[in-house]
């Protein structure tokens, strides 16, 4: 900075004061909330948002800004209290925190525009941040992220995926921030003011680390400065810092987590305290209003290729293809037509096929290796900055994600996740590589969209669909080989279905999707030798989900209607049926999988665990009586 | 040991040989498996059985028993090899490996008697092996724990929390052992054979490392006897090895992951190669048959404390008591009454209220700071080794480990998750800190019973069933304070519902759970004021759920039936509402939170998102019209 530090640092040094003090003012307000949490970081957050960072604070999401990714989001206070010291609102605001008809929420969300993922869930951030990180190489940009955890957040194990993936990427465009206030929630961190600790996980997980005095702003310009230099390699500063500090009668003390100070003489004794703790500073003096100085990002002339129409899918009716290969197929396709796709996986990129994808793009394909959190988590954050990522796995693995999902649906980020080797059709390997709650999983989160295809064209169109669907959204695959039944130029809806079989002697719907889709055909088949005739309908799109064509194909069908699928009996199809159809008074009889599953065929597992053509001809049969 | 090392080694060889040749014989009549993994790892099992573990394999849950826990479970075939080979079952039964008639699964879970947790779904066996570690010292044996993991299994986070939790509880008598083959499923790990990258990272985690080649079995045996004198601290063996180690044609290659050699040729080349191997041993060595000499754990009398009855709660009606505030006052009451009741908490326990059970027995008491996975982790190996583990935190926060719950369900483990602060009434928090989604995750699983009660007294006389039920459960408590509504002496059933209003002119039932059971009872005064009469239902059950009562409540106010519940539309109260109903005709209406929520008031929370008494006597209007 051009401003010499002799005047800067005191400046800085007010900053944080009025951060700290907004903290406290607005937190006491609202009647809740983390001040001292704040009063631990606001040296650093004055240091890092008014003298090192690169930002519009009427524009943040200028592509070539830097971004703040606040992963101990209980500090939200500050936070707000930062960009409104930079510009971005009327600090006034503040004083709405925590209320319903205020966006300074108790914890960070993208409903405000300065934040790119819902943070809260401790350790998440860190893994957003990998992903926007990763994102400036994939747009070009000099961008820096910067993300501040807490010290008990680092407990968390997806702290340690990002610390690999950061490393291993080589993300010199990446600093980490550990405010060591050594206070978690219920009592002291497991290890306090150690930094030795905290230095040697972080040096031998291959991070540049500088341990600092977290309350001195010199030594928090020089580290910041330091890992601005450091190249191939991210850095990690670990800031000793005081929780509560500034405030004599709370500082460093066990007791404080979460309390907001009561309004009245024990807020405005903390305040004045603070106060107390402002210098002056020379109106003319540089440093005088840092605001108006923070460095807008470089306007990067950036050419923005137009998608091109997705080359649409190629095979013969009959043709044997798991769905699972149909996706990395599709995926290639989607790549071509869209510079923004990108595609992750950890470790299974032979059985999702994800593969194909890192054969004809490699630079826009991520190894997380076998680290599912982090892999979703960078996935939220290249999503933010406008990738369309397409994180990869066995299906049964996306539930070591799910605090991530949950958090993606919060920030209705335009994740799309890839599930693969579905349910107990997978076969010989057991349960424990069996998804059989994916669907319950995503389906439970309001904005996902969650598609089941059965066969190679459905899988295709819908993946060219998913990519441009808004918000977050899941496709589940499957491993066995299935015939193509739809022609190539079969169209198809996010929240539609298809009639496969119908007539109009129908005795019931049938309604499968995946591999069941098949074992309803055969059923289809095997009760038209004897005379009786089904619907059969293919439910693609799990949610949303064709609440009128479900409902008029159970009319026409006597409202017999069954449900059959490779998932247990709880959160996917049925329930995904049984929710539609009931304001029309219909109910549903449920084939799905109701116990623990085991190692077998996949054809002997159908069998077993309930879900095959023979029971769907003997469901049929006990239905019509 | 006793016997010579010259004797012993090439003894302890001739077994790894047999275990690579039986894992390749097994998973090439299988069709399917992971061969190249076994044999990276037989020398270490051979050294691990065969002269380090103390145990018997006719009695492999002996309490004293040491304990291994194959993390990296896709190496499943060369564990059921080692039990063979110590004499467990017979040899012949290894070929039916992965059959639906055997469970010799393709990867191991509990159905056989020397599995303590399953795997397969990698970085969850030490997190376990943390579990049985710390049941070691809960009922004073000295066995000791090992834990094999696979080095492309490290990159997950929970390794690290598992890593923290060794160190920090100075678990000197936990063995991990790393199997470096250097190669992952689908290419080179991220660390490949570069042991430094493991070294640096677990002695920065507190652990005592010793890197050794993994296919000597002197150094093996070295390393193991290293381990068990190391005090204060657990041991990682680093150990270099090579997949496909004894098969020429496969060692070190890329490409072999997950592949059974075709049976024919190529296995019995691959065979034919490793009995080349076998060295003769003298019949009359005392190395010549270490089975028989394995040693058994030590016969220690140990005292069965016979569980006592649980104290009553003791409430009065209309007190004022948050669940999650009984949830702690019960965890006592447990305590007090059975000594193999223990808590485990991720740094909330001054929210869960799991602190005043720290307070009363701290030796039972184990602080996991924030990490979830390594908390569910540890909890199912003590509930495992006899222990009656409460793992407890916020509900949300327990899809950090989705994936350990889903296995502890494949498992059937006994373990009773608690999850506080469930729902948008949490307030203003905001939705990162709101679990509305932990009855979907923990219903999917089709072995948990789902617990959701609305008072003191019904959360303390659950808490006594859940302990004893057997297998996994959930208790979901709430963060506001409810008034008690039943009396001290009330009974309960996992299963059960109570009907808080009923009468013979009831023209809907409302089914509440939590905190809208008090929406629903002041709905029912509100319609009750204006001469409509509804019945209430409190289904603290949600799973098993009690479909007679609730069919009962349904037909006789004509069909109609209304859920409402403190969680997403999906797979909670109304899902298991309407599956249980509707065998008999019977569709119902739910209010449920139907987007995601924000910051604000519970009150105005509840009122927002559609399930306060006000939307319950609106749906009864328009059901009723």
């Amino acid at each position: 900075m051009a401003i010499d530090r002799a005047l800067l640092v005191p400046a800085l040094k007010n900053i944080a004061t009025r951060l700290r003090i907004d903290s406290i003012r607005s937190t006491s307000e609202a009647g809740s909330g983390h001040p001292t949490s704040c009063c631990s970081m606001a040296d650093i957050m004055a240091a890092l948002f008014f003298a090192e960072m690169r930002f519009d604070p009427k524009d943040p999401h200028n592509p070539d800004s830097d971004r703040f990714v606040l992963s101990k989001g209980h500090a939200a206070p500050i936070l707000y209290a930062a960009w409104a010291e930079a510009g971005a609102f009327d600090r006034s605001e503040l004083l709405k925190l925590r209320r319903i008809d205020s966006d300074l929420e108790g914890h960070p969300t993208p409903r405000l525009p300065f934040v790119d993922v819902s943070t809260g869930s401790l350790g998440q951030g860190i893994c957003a941040a990998i992903g926007t990180a990763l994102n400036a190489r994939r747009i070009k940009s000099e961008y820096r992220t910067y993300a501040l955890l807490g010290d008990g957040e680092s407990a968390e194990g997806s702290v340690w995926e990002a610390a690999n993936a950061g490393s291993m990427d080589a993300l010199d465009n990446l600093c980490g921030i550990t405010d060591v206030n050594a206070l978690g929630q219920s009592r002291a961190t497991m290890w306090q003011h150690d930094m030795d600790q905290f230095a040697r996980r972080w040096t031998a997980f291959g991070w540049h680390t500088i341990v600092v005095d977290g309350h001195e702003i010199n030594a928090i310009l020089d580290a910041l400065e330091q890992a601005r230099n450091t190249k191939g390699r991210p850095t990690m500063i670990l800031a000793r810092t005081i929780k509560g500090k500034g405030v004599s009668f709370v500082e460093g003390k066990d007791g404080w987590h979460g309390k907001a100070f009561k309004k009245g003489e024990e807020m405005d004794r903390a305040i004045a305290e603070l106060e107390k703790q402002l210098v002056p500073v020379r109106e003319n003096s540089p440093a005088a209003n840092l605001a108006a100085q923070i460095p807008k990002p470089p306007a990067a002339a950036r050419a923005v290729a137009t998608p091109k129409t997705v080359a649409p899918p190629a095979y013969k009716l009959g043709e044997l293809v798991a769905t699972r290969e149909a996706y990395g197929a599709a995926l290639v396709r989607l790549g071509e037509a869209d510079a923004r796709v990108v595609a992750l996986d950890a470790d299974v990129k032979n059985s999702t096929f994800s593969d194909k994808f890192e054969k004809a793009f490699p630079d826009r394909f991520y190894e997380n290796f076998i680290a599912e959190q982090v892999m979703v988590g960078a996935a939220m954050g290249l999503a933010a900055r406008g990738a369309i990522p397409f994180p990869s796995t066995f299906a049964c693995f996306l539930t070591r994600a799910a605090d991530f999902i949950r958090m993606a649906a919060i920030s209705n980020v335009n994740i799309k996740l890839a599930g693969s080797h579905a349910g107990v059709s997978i076969g010989e390997d057991g349960p424990s590589q069996m998804a059989l709650e994916d669907l319950a999983m995503c389906r439970a989160e309001p904005n996902y969209a969650v598609l089941y295809p059965c066969d190679g064209v459905s899988t295709e169109r819908l993946m060219a669909l998913m990519a441009y669907h808004p918000g977050p959204a899941y496709m589940r695959t499957s491993r066995p080989k299935t015939p193509v039944i739809y022609s190539n130029d079969e169209t198809f809806t996010i929240g539609g279905l298809k009639v496969l079989r119908e007539s109009a002697s129908d005795v019931a719907t049938v309604i499968g999707a995946g591999v069941t889709v098949f074992e309803a055909l055969k059923a289809y088949d095997q009760l038209k030798a004897t005379g009786t005739a089904i619907r059969v309908i293919d439910l693609y799109s799990v949610a949303p989900v064709d609440r009128d064509g479900l409902v008029k194909a159970g009319r026409a069908t006597g409202g017999r209607m069954i449900t059959v699928e490779d998932h247990y009996a709880t959160g996917g199809v049925g329930d995904a049926v049984a929710e539609a159809v009931a304001g029309a008074g219909l109910t549903v009889r449920r084939l799905a999988v109701r116990e623990i599953p085991r190692s077998g065929k996949p054809e002997e597992l159908l069998e077993r665990f309930g879900i095959s053509a023979k029971h769907i001809v003997e469901e049929v049969g006990e239905l019509v009586g």
